[in-house]
């Protein structure tokens, strides 16, 4: 089953499924600023556009071009700008 | 606005939104096949997971792994087998 799934008023939409090592979502932010938690550890590749992100224990933003990626511990927040509508994959392992 | 689309039963599901080239989807394909037709020219990307695909006018089908990229000119026709749920990005221009 494929979830489809809305978070701030729908200015983020994503859509969950199992890849073969685990969940993923593949979404897409609207143009924003946005702080994220974790539930468990989080591997985020932008898939096309581009992330401002302030991750968990830092004062600056990092650029994040798409194929690039971080990770996110778990039970942490971050945060996420984007200027243009930007697609993710988001893997939880 | 990021457009959220469902085709064959659910079975697939994408989201739509501009991206700084064109018109984009992410989306992903539950196991099974599926015939899609273009209007406009499409490069699909694999993101995550893996796509079998008969490309227009061809008799054979390839094997496409996640980070591998197809193109189809508009208004043709093409066939994908997915054995496991699958994400793609699909770019149109």
């Amino acid at each position: 089953m494929i979830s489809a799934n809305e978070y701030f008023d729908g200015q983020v939409k994503s859509l969950g499924y199992k890849s073969e090592t685990g969940n993923s979502t593949v979404g897409v932010m609207e143009p924003g600023e946005y702080e994220f938690g974790t539930s468990t550890h989080e591997t985020m590749i932008v898939v096309e556009g581009e992330m401002m992100v302030k991750l968990p224990g830092e004062t600056d933003w990092s650029t994040y071009k798409a194929g690039s990626s971080y990770q996110i511990e778990a039970n942490q927040k971050f945060q996420v700008k984007v200027a243009n509508q930007t697609a993710y994959l988001c893997q939880y392992k």
